[in-house]
C-alpha cells in the first residue's frame, strides 16, 4: 500500500485549525480558578487564612512539575529506543501532548470545573490535563512508527474526549477512587491503543523489521525516559490525592512497589535468556509496571509490604508478557504493539484496578479511623450510606467500563485513522524518521579525530 | 586570521583571579538573609508565626531548582545540536554560569539586597542570580563556536554587570514589572549577544560550515535541553512573582502559551518545507518562544486565551525568523547568529515587553479587585498615585532602555573581545571541540559487536 | 583467570531470594509513620494544627525527589562515560539502588524509627534510604566494570548494613551532625569501595584498557549525570536539615561551594595539560567535589565566603588527584579506581569532615543566637552540658570511625566478593556490556542517510 506522505498542507492546516478552535473555546469558557485570581486576597481574608501557603499552588505545584517531566521527557525519550525514530518519538510526543493538554483542560473542565458558565482552571487542572495526555502517550506506544503526525493529532482529539467521558463515568457517576489512574489512564490508554493498532494492522510490516530494534546509543536515550518515569512515579500517583496523609502515603507505596518491580524484572529477564543475559527492553519497561499497578490503591491502606507484593508480581508478569505475549499477539491476533504497552500498561493496569477494588473493599474504621475512612473514600458526603464493600464493587465495575470504552472507542477511532489520506507511511517506510523529518547530512568521513591533526595549525 | 589557542596559562589565571576576587568580595559583603540565619527562630517568635513553612525557602525553593535545571541542563544541552561542539556547549555553559551566578549575587545584591553594609542572600537571590546568568546563556547562543572560554568569562563579567544596571533601572527606577524577564533577560540578552557577534564578524566562517550542523544523535541531545526548558518554563516565569495567586497565575499562563506555541511552530515548519517535512531546528527552538513572550505578562491578568494567542503568534514568528531572517541577518547585516537567538529570544522578548505593557495598561480594579490591583502592581506603596496607564507607559519605556543598554554594552564588550590575545579559534577551526578539549581516541574498528564473538570465552 | 559469567540462575535466584526476604520483613516490621497514616487527621485536630501543610510531606518531598534523581540519573549516567559499559552503568546502578533503598528502609528503620515493634516510615525515611544507597553508588564507581550484578547485590547487602551501623554510631552515639553526609556517605562509601577494589585487584586489567575510556557521545551522556548531581546537590545537603533556616542555609552554602569548585576545576584541568586543553574527566567529576566537602558544614554557619573557599580548594585538590594520585594508587598501591572516586568522594569527604568539625567547634551564641545554637546542635536536649568545642571533637572522631568501618568492612566484603562463583568477568572482558547484556545488532550499512533515497517512493 502506498500513500502520499507529503504533509505540506495537511499537517499545518490541522495544527492551525485545532489551535484556532482552542483559542476561541478558551476565550469563551476558560477563566482562572479562585486561587489563581487576584481576588484571592479577598477570599483569603474572609477565611481568616493567615498564610499565602494555603494557596493550592503550594500543595500541588512540585508534583505537577514532576508529572510534566514524565509526560514530555519520560514518555518522549522512552520511545527513542528505535534506531531511526528518535526525532519522531520525542517530536511527535511533544506535539500530541501540547495539543492534548489544551483540549483536556476544556474537556475535563466541562465535566469537573464548570461553574456559572466558565471553566475555572488551577494547578490541579494542569495535573489532570497531563494525566489525560499520559493515556494518549500510552496509546502512542502501540502505534509508534506506523502513523503520521496528522493521525496522531486526530487520535489525540478523540482519545482525550473519550478519556474525559470515561473519567467522568468512573469518578463522578461510579464514585470510584483512582488517583494514579490505573484504570482511567493505563487500562483505558493501553486497550484503546491496542484496539487502534489492531484495526490498523499492517500485514507487510516485516519489511521494516530491521529498523524496529535499537542501537547502542538509542537504548541509552531510552533509559533517560525510563528513569524519569520511574523516579517521578511517586509524584504521579500522589499528585491529586487528598492533602496530607493521602499524598504522603501514595508516594511511599509507589516508591516501594517500583523498587520491588526492578528486582523481579531483572530476575525474569535473566532467567528467560538462554545465556542469562539481560534484555534492555525489559529493563526499560517492565521495571515501571509496579508504578502502574499501584495507581488505584496507592493512596489507600495498601501497606508497604502490600506495595512490595504488587511490584513483585508485576515485574514478573510484565517481563513474561514481553517474552511470550507480545509475539503471540502479533502473530495470532494481528496486534502489532511497537512498545509492548500491553505488558507495561495493559495487564498492570488491570492488576491495579483489581488491587484497588480489593483494597477498598477491605477498608475499615479500625485501619483508617472513623474520620480517616470517611475522608479517604468520601463517605462523609452524599455517600453517607456507602460502605467499603460497595466501594469495592464499584471499583471493580470501573475496570469493565474502562475496557468497554477503550474497545468501542478504539474501533471507531481506528476506522477513522484507516482512511487513506492522513499521510501514513508505507509498510517498508515505517519506523523511519526521514519520512517526516528533514535529516542531517551524514558526515563525509569519520566525524571524530582523536587529535586535531585535521585542523589547520593555530599557531605559526 | 590565526591566533594562539593554547590556553594553558590564560584560562587558569583568568579563572583563579576571578574566583579569588569573588572569595574576597563575598567575605566583605555577603551574609545570610534573615530567613537563612539561625536568629530566624527569634524573629519567627516575635511575629507570632506558628509555622516553619513561612520561611521563604518553602515558597521559592522548588521553583529555584527548576530554574537551575533550565540554566545548566536546558541551555547547556540545547546547544549540543552541533555535531562537534557538544563538550564545549555543555562545558563552557557550565563554566560561565558557575562564574556568573557568583558575580550576579554580588551585583544584584548591591542594587537590591544591600542593608547596613552587607548583602543579605536568600533563596530569592539565588533565583535572580540564575535569571541573570540566563541572559548570558542567551548571548552565548549567538557566539557559540566562535569564542574561547576566556572570552566567555570576560563577556560574562561585563554582561552580568550591565544586566544588573539595566535591571535596576527597570525594576527600581522605572518600577516596571518583569517577573519572567521578557525585557531584562531575553531582550537584553539577545540584542547584547547579537551586537557582540556583529562586532566579532568572521568573513571566512564558511570554512567551518560543515561542522555548523547537526548529526542524528546531537539533535537528540539538544532535545533534552529543549524539553527541560519547555517543561520548567512555568517555574521560570512564576519563580519571583508575589506569593499566592500571582505565582499560580504565572504558571498557568506560561503553560498555555507554550502549548499553543508548539502547534504553530510545527505547522510553520512543515508549511515552509517543500516536501512538508519538519526541521529539528524549529522544534528545538521556536517551540520555546511562547515562554519568552509571556515573561512580562504571565503574572498579570493576561487570561488563558490571551496566553494562547501570544504563544500562537510567537510560534509562527519565530519559525519564520529561522527560515528567512537568520540567513538575511548573516548575509546582509553580517550578524552570525549560531543558535538563532534572534528568533527565540530577540523578537519574542520584544513581543513579551509589548504584551506586558498592553496588559498592564488595561489593568483595572474590576478585573483585579481593589486590593488585588494594588498588590499586583505595587500601587499601595509610594506608587499610590500611579494608575494602569502610567504603568503601561513605563513598561514600554523598559523595552527601549533594555535595547539601548544591549546595543551600547554589546559594542563595548564586542570590541574588548576582538582583542587578539583571548585564544579565539581560527575561522576554519570554529565549532570544533578539539581546539580546547582533550578528545577521546576513536575506537580502532567497529566499536560494537552484536554478540560476544570477539570476547575470549569465559567458560572453559 | 576465567570464570563462568552465565548468570542464568545465579542472578534470578539472588534477586528473588532478596526480594522475598524483603517482602516478609516489611510485612513483619514496616508501617506508615503518623504523617502518612489516615489517623493523621485525628492528631492534627488534637494539636490544633489548622493547616494540612504541616504534614512533613510538604517540607521534604521536593528535596526527596531531587535526591532521588541524583541517585538514579545522577550516579547512573555519570558512569556511562565508558564507551562500552553504558547499559551496565545505568542498569546495574538501577538494580543495586532499587534493592538498596528497600534494605536501607529496614536497617535505618531499626536504628532510628523503631517504636512499639514497628518501623514507621515517612518521607524522611525515603530520603535517608536514598542517602544510604548514595554511598553504595559511590563504592560502585570504584569497582565499575569489574564485577557482576550478583557481586553488586551482595556488596549492597553488606554495605547498607555497615552504613547503617556506622551512621548509628555517628549520629546517635557520638551525636555528630552530618546532614549532607560528608562522613557517613562520602568518606565511608569511598574508602569502602577503594578497599573492596584493592582486594579484588586484577593484575591483567590492562587487557581491557582500550575500553576503559570514553567516546564522544558517551562523554555527553556522562554530563547528564554530572549536571543533575551538581544542580540538585543543594537539595541533597539540605534535605534532612532542621526545618526553616537550616535547610535554607544548607542550600545556599552548597550552591556557593559548587560554583567556586567549577572555576578551580577548569583552571587546574587546563593548567595540567601541556597544550592547555580541558579534560572531560575533570569537568565531569572534580566540579562536584565542592558539594561533597560542604556536606557536614552546609547547615552550620559556614558563611557564603567559607563555602566558596571550600569549593575553591576542593576543585584544585580533586583535579590534582585525577592527574597524579589515581595513577599512583593503581601502579603502587594496586588500587584500581575506575571512576576516580578517591578524588571525588574520598579526599573531599575527609575535607568535609574536617570543615564540619572546625565549623562546629567555632560555633557560638554570638553567631547563632542562644536559641539558634541550642537548636542547631541539639544542645537543648540531653546534650545540655555540651559546648561547641566538645561538638567539634566528636565531629572529628566521626571521621576516624567512618574510615575504620570502611576499611574493616571493605576487607571483609572484598574477600567475600573474591569467591570465584559470583559470575565476575575475565580481565580481558572487563568494561564490556556484552558479557551481561543482550546487545543490539549493529546496523548492516550506514544507519543514516541524508535523504530518503533508500526509501521506496511513497508517491506514485
Amino acid at each position: 500500500m502506498v500513500w502520499n506522505t507529503n504533509l505540506r498542507w495537511r499537517l499545518p492546516v490541522t495544527c492551525l485549525l485545532l489551535q484556532v478552535a482552542l483559542v476561541v473555546l478558551f476565550g469563551v469558557f476558560v477563566r482562572y480558578d479562585s486561587d489563581a485570581d487576584p481576588h484571592w486576597i479577598d477570599s483569603k481574608m474572609q477565611q481568616n487564612s493567615t498564610s499565602d501557603l494555603e494557596n493550592e499552588f503550594y500543595y500541588r505545584y512540585p508534583s505537577f512539575q514532576d508529572v510534566h517531566v514524565m509526560i514530555f521527557v519520560g514518555f518522549g525519550f522512552l520511545m527513542t529506543f528505535l534506531q531511526r525514530y528518535g526525532y519522531s518519538s520525542v517530536g511527535f510526543n511533544f506535539l500530541l501532548a501540547a495539543f492534548g493538554i489544551q483540549w483536556a483542560l476544556l474537556m475535563q473542565g466541562w465535566f469537573h470545573s464548570y461553574h456559572q458558565g466558565y471553566i475555572h482552571v488551577g494547578v490541579e487542572n494542569l495535573i489532570n490535563a497531563d494525566f489525560c495526555v499520559g493515556s494518549v502517550c500510552v496509546a502512542f506506544g502501540a502505534v509508534l512508527g506506523k502513523v503520521s503526525p496528522v493521525q496522531l493529532l486526530i487520535m489525540t482529539l478523540f482519545q482525550v474526549t473519550l478519556f474525559s467521558v470515561n473519567e467522568y463515568i468512573l469518578l463522578s457517576l461510579l464514585e470510584v477512587k483512582d488517583a494514579g489512574g490505573s484504570m482511567t489512564i493505563h487500562t483505558f490508554g493501553a486497550y484503546f491503543g491496542l484496539t487502534v493498532t489492531w484495526i490498523l494492522y499492517r500485514p507487510s510490516l516485516h519489511q521494516s523489521k530491521e529498523r524496529q530494534s535499537a542501537v547502542y546509543h538509542s537504548d541509552l536515550f531510552a533509559m533517560i525516559g525510563t528513569l524519569f518515569l520511574w523516579m517521578y512515579w511517586p509524584s504521579f500517583n500522589s499528585a491529586v490525592s487528598n492533602h496530607g496523609d493521602a499524598q504522603h502515603r501514595a508516594a511511599i507505596n509507589t516508591y516501594c512497589s517500583l523498587a520491588a518491580c526492578v528486582l523481579t524484572s531483572v530476575a525474569m529477564s535473566s532467567a528467560l535468556h538462554k545465556k542469562g543475559k539481560l534484555d534492555m527492553v525489559h529493563i526499560q519497561n517492565a521495571t515501571l509496571a509496579g508504578g502502574v499497578a499501584v495507581g488505584t490503591a496507592a493512596e489507600m491502606m495498601l501497606m508497604p509490604y502490600g506495595s512490595l507484593i504488587v511490584g513483585f508480581i508485576c515485574g514478573i508478569v510484565s517481563t513474561l508478557g514481553f517474552v511470550y505475549l507480545t509475539p503471540f499477539l502479533e502473530s495470532r491476533l494481528r496486534i502489532q504493539d511497537t512498545c509492548g504497552i500491553h505488558n507495561l500498561h495493559g495487564i498492570p493496569g488491570i492488576i491495579g484496578g483489581i488491587v484497588g477494588a480489593v483494597t477498598a473493599s477491605c477498608a475499615s474504621s479500625d485501619v483508617y479511623g472513623v474520620k480517616g475512612l470517611a475522608i479517604a473514600f468520601g463517605f462523609d458526603g452524599f455517600k453517607t450510606n456507602w460502605n467499603a464493600s460497595m466501594q469495592g464493587k464499584f471499583q471493580a465495575a470501573g475496570i469493565f467500563v474502562s475496557l468497554a470504552m477503550a474497545l468501542v472507542g478504539g474501533i471507531i477511532v481506528g476506522i477513522i485513522l484507516k482512511l487513506p489520506f492522513w499521510g501514513q507511511p508505507a509498510d517498508e517506510n515505517c519506523f523511519e524518521d526521514s519520512v517526516y523529518w528533514e535529516m542531517p547530512e551524514e558526515p563525509k568521513s569519520t566525524v571524530l579525530h582523536p587529535e586535531d591533526s585535521t585542523l589547520k595549525p593555530s599557531e605559526p
